[in-house]
C-alpha cells in the first residue's frame, strides 16, 4: 500500500477519532473567563501595545519589568511573527538568518522563511540543545530560538546550557527569541526566565487556561526600541488584539494559582501513563519534562510514516508525523484527552503493531 | 511658535477633547452582539479559515461565491496584510510594486513596506481615480489597491472607472486589491462589487457593526490558489481569529438589515451639518459620498499643520494631518461623534480662524 502525501490539515475537524494530534488543552478555561462576559459592553477600538491593565498585571511574573515592555497579540504566533518581520528588517550587518533548534515547532520554519529570513538549523542532542554547535553557527545568524519545554519534544533545556546561550548572545550581540509557551506546564522544576539586553520572551493564555480559541498572547522584552518597532508594525497589521479576549485573558491572570497546579497534575498523571503504555509497546522515548508531547520512535520493523498513516486509516488513531517537525523517524503523541481515551488509543496502536 | 512633529499616537487615550480624529463609530453595535455572550462556553482552536456558518452567511453578500472563498482575519488589517505578503512572495516575474491611489489610508504605504513591496503613487483627481495614470503605471504593478468609499476622501469611485480598472487588471493579470470597508456607509448608490479573476475584496464588521474592538475582517477572492496561500500564511503567523469576535460577527450578520439603514442616516445627518460648517467657515472640500471623513482644505492663510496643532493645543480639538494620508495641503476631520459636539468642535475651529 502506497501512503499519500499529507499534512496536519487533514485531521482538522475529524470528531470520530481518538485523537493524540492537536496541542490543545481538553480541559476548559477557569470559569471565571465566562462570568465577565454577561455584562460586556465595550466595542471601539484599543491600545495596539494592549489593555493596560492585562499588562500591568503580567508585570508580577517578568521581574524588573514595567507594562510598557509588553505587546499583548493574537496568540504567541503573532508575537513570534512580528518579531521575526521586525529584527528581518533590522540592517544592522549580520547575516539575515535566524538559528532553529532540530527538531522544531513545525511553524517555525514557515515563520522565519515567511520573514524573509533563512533557518539555521542546530540538531538537538537526546532532545536538549548542543550548546557547542550553538556557538559555532550563532555568528551567522540574528537570533536564537529557544522553545523550552519544546514542542515536540516535551524536553526542558538545563539552567546552565540557558545561562550559557544568554552570554553568547550578549557577547555577539544577536537576539534571543524565547518561545516559552509551556512555561506553566514544566514537572521537574521552576521555569527559568531567560534574561538579556536583547532577549524577547514569547507566551501565551492559550496553554496555561485552555484558551487557545481566544488568541491571547504577548511579548515581553527589555528592549524599548525594539518593542517600539512591534508596536508600530502591529499598528498596521493588525490594530489592537480582540478587546473581549484581552478582558477574559486579565480575568485568568487574577484566578488563584492554584488553578494551574491543578492542571498541571492532571497533565502529569497522563504523561505517566502514556510514557508507560509507549515504553511498554517498545517506543524508544525521552521523557517529557514538560508541556504535552512526547516524540518517540516507533519500535524496531515500525516505519513511522506508515504507523501514522496506517493508524489514522484503519483505526481512526490520530497522531503526528515526526517530520513535520524535522524528525522523520519519530512521531509526535499529544496527550492532552483524557485518560481513557488514552487508554484507547494506546490499545489500538497495540494491535497494529501486533497485527 | 514652532511645531512640533507628532502622529496620530500623540491623541490615543484623550478623552478631555472634541476629536474629529479617530475613524471609529461612536455609536453601538447591535444589541444582538452582546445577547450571545452569557451563554457562550467555547474555547478550542478554531479553523484557520474562519469559522464555516460565518462564511456561509457572507455567502448572501458575495454573488457566486463559496464559503471556501472567503478567509475570516484579525480586521481588515490583517487581510491587507497577508494578501500583500503573499503576492509578494509570488515569483511571476512583475515588478514587486502596488500601485497606490494617493491621498490613502495611512496604513497603506506601512503595510506595502512591511511585505517587502514598494508603492506607486496615482495621484487622485478631484478625489478620484486618474484611469490614464493608473493605465500607465499599471503595468510596473504586481497590484492596484482601490479604496472606494476611501479613508481620508469620503469619495467614491464611478461604476465606469471600476469597470476600466477590472478590465486592465484582467488584461495585465495582475491583482486588485478592494478595500470596501465602507461598502455599507454609502449615500449616493450602492456598492459596486468588483469583479474578476484575481480580485481580492477585503472588508469588516468594524464599520457597519460598530465592532472595531473585536477585530473581526476578511476577504473573499475567487482565486483559490491565492485564498489557500493566505490561508496558508495565517496558520503559521497567527492562527484562527478569535473564536468569540466571530461568533458576534455571526450574529451581526444575522440581524436586520434596518440597522445598517438607520446607521447610515445618522452618518449622512452628521456628513450634511459638518459640510455646511466647514464650507461656510471658508474651508474647500469635497463632499463626501461615503465613510465618515471629511477630507478640506482650510481656507486661505491657514497652514494645515499650524491648525491641526494649536486646535489640539490651544483648544482641545483633535483633527489629523492631510499629509499623514500622502496631501499636505489638507486635513482630515473624521465625523464619528454626535451633533452636538460637531457643533461645539466647529466653533472652536471658528474662534481658531477669525482669532
Amino acid at each position: 500500500m502506497t501512503i499519500p502525501d499529507f499534512s496536519p490539515s487533514l485531521f482538522i475537524g475529524k470528531t470520530d477519532c481518538i485523537s493524540f494530534g492537536s496541542g490543545q488543552p481538553d480541559l476548559p478555561p477557569p470559569h471565571e473567563v465566562y462570568d465577565i462576559l454577561s455584562t460586556y459592553k465595550s466595542f471601539k477600538y484599543g491600545l495596539i501595545q494592549g489593555e493596560e491593565k492585562l499588562r500591568r498585571s503580567l508585570v508580577n511574573q517578568y521581574p524588573s519589568s514595567t507594562p510598557d515592555s509588553f505587546v499583548v497579540t493574537n496568540g504567541a504566533s503573532e508575537s513570534l511573527d512580528l518579531s521575526l518581520r521586525v529584527i528581518s528588517n533590522l540592517d544592522n550587518g549580520k547575516p539575515n538568518n535566524v538559528l532553529l533548534p532540530r527538531p522544531y515547532y513545525y511553524s517555525y520554519p514557515h515563520m522565519v522563511n515567511f520573514a524573509g529570513m533563512k533557518p539555521v538549523y542546530s540538531d538537538l542532542q537526546v532532545g536538549r540543545m548542543d550548546f557547542d554547535d550553538i556557538e559555532e553557527k550563532a555568528h551567522e545568524c540574528k537570533v536564537i530560538m529557544i522553545n523550552s519545554p519544546s514542542n515536540p519534544t516535551g524536553r526542558i533545556e538545563s539552567i546552565s546550557t540557558l545561562k550559557k546561550i544568554e552570554k553568547l548572545a550578549e557577547d555577539l550581540d544577536i537576539y534571543i527569541i524565547s518561545d516559552e509557551v509551556y512555561k506553566d506546564l514544566i514537572y521537574v522544576r521552576e521555569n527559568y526566565l531567560i534574561n538579556g539586553p536583547k532577549v524577547i520572551t514569547v507566551n501565551s493564555f492559550s496553554k496555561t487556561y485552555s484558551m487557545c480559541g481566544f488568541r491571547v498572547g504577548y511579548l515581553w522584552s527589555r528592549d524599548n526600541e525594539f518593542v517600539q518597532s512591534v508596536i508600530n508594525m502591529k499598528t498596521h497589521t493588525s490594530m489592537n488584539t480582540n478587546i473581549l479576549g484581552q478582558e477574559m485573558a486579565y480575568t485568568a491572570t487574577q484566578v488563584d494559582r492554584g488553578f494551574v497546579e491543578n492542571q498541571r497534575k492532571v497533565w502529569e498523571e497522563r504523561r505517566d501513563f502514556i510514557c508507560e503504555g509507549l515504553t511498554d509497546l517498545g517506543f524508544d522515548l525521552w521523557k517529557p519534562e514538560g508541556a504535552f508531547y512526547v516524540f518517540p520512535k516507533p519500535p524496531k520493523g515500525i516505519d513511522p510514516k506508515r504507523l501514522v498513516w496506517e493508524m489514522y486509516d484503519k483505526h481512526k488513531v490520530i497522531s503526528y508525523l515526526g517530520e513535520w517537525f524535522g524528525n522523520p523517524k519519530r512521531v509526535r503523541f499529544s496527550y492532552a484527552l483524557d485518560l481513557e481515551k488514552i487508554e484507547q488509543g494506546l490499545k489500538l496502536v497495540e494491535e497494529y503493531i501486533n497485527r
